[in-house]
């Protein structure tokens, strides 16, 4: 027995992920702070513990190249990710990248390995690593994209803030056609969770 | 005491109210009939039965030129909508349009008024017909957007089916920045009731 492929994102009522102009100094773009602030204002926090806790619950993870280097460059051997010494993954990191690089063992359980060989070959690995637990797809948006795309999704857990952010990146943007299942919904004044089934 | 002004809105996971396309003979546009099947198949049809009842629970309506002609022209002056003898209303529904035209009685306590002031004065005669029940906003999304913008809607009820249209009309494009509040949630496998205070 295997476990699940699974996708934690946080999107506003019209979709977006990120708002506009992401850069270094503001890697989730103009005004998209707030969309996170469900996980990170009270009451809400402590009544969003469970679905916070599980966006970190997985044997392993597989995070794109630009979440990591946040476009400080890919080719930067000395970047060790934006988490610390002791990130909250507690698990393999699988790191798609162009660039081939050394493992890193961080603390507390956690560790990068850098992937070269594509999205497939990173699931792979961290199904490998994984056991029977399951995998996080843990972003950015364009690697949940692909994905989605490629069918190897078969949980997508959207938590909807309720805010129009009215231009940045949308996560589910040229996705296409794909019905999904809604399994589990629940909510508080700051965020909508809904659990989507995929395949 | 008097009601609130609220909207329904059924949209896909990335934000769709309407399909490419939209036409005469496809007002929903390409793919988008699917959007409603929460409505319209079982077991979710029954589960969704107070949600569906809802959308029609109130002391007046306000409709779109578009939603009550869909392309065939505001100026036929015989067209009588698209909902029979016996409209599911059964309230005074006033249409915004350009072209002056005396209200109609239709059965069942349904009446249609064209209103040609605009929408502040079209809220202004629906408040006043529904004395103190609600005033919905029936559509469509343009009429939706507008009053949103405005800042008149207390309430949006979106109804989020679980696929992905990938092109068309998007139900909450160009309103702008808008933070709600989510005070109810609840669903089934083919849609997520999502309730926000606007104001």
């Amino acid at each position: 027995m295997t476990g699940k492929v699974f996708c934690d994102a946080t999107i506003s009522l019209d979709g977006f992920s990120a708002g506009p102009n992401q850069s270094l100094d503001d890697p989730l773009g103009e005004g998209a702070e707030r969309l996170h602030r469900w996980m990170f204002e009270e009451p809400d926090m402590t009544a969003n513990a469970a679905a916070i806790d599980a966006i970190v619950d997985a044997g392993a993870f597989i995070m794109g190249r630009n979440m990591f280097t946040s476009g400080r460059g890919e080719w930067d051997r000395d970047w060790k990710g934006w988490w610390g010494d002791d990130p909250p993954y507690h698990a393999p990191v699988f790191v798609l990248t162009h660039y081939p690089r050394e493992s890193i063992e961080m603390q507390g359980g956690t560790s990068y390995t850098f992937v070269t060989g594509g999205i497939e070959s990173a699931l792979e690995q961290a199904r490998a690593a994984a056991g029977n637990k399951d995998v996080a797809i843990a972003g950015g948006a364009d690697t949940v994209r692909q994905y989605l795309t490629a069918g190897l999704l078969d949980e997508l857990r959207l938590h909807i803030a309720p805010m129009l952010l009215g231009s940045g990146e949308r996560l589910l943007d040229g996705v296409g056609d794909l019905t999904l299942e809604a399994v589990e919904t629940s909510g508080t004044p700051l965020v909508t969770h809904v659990t989507y089934r995929v395949r």
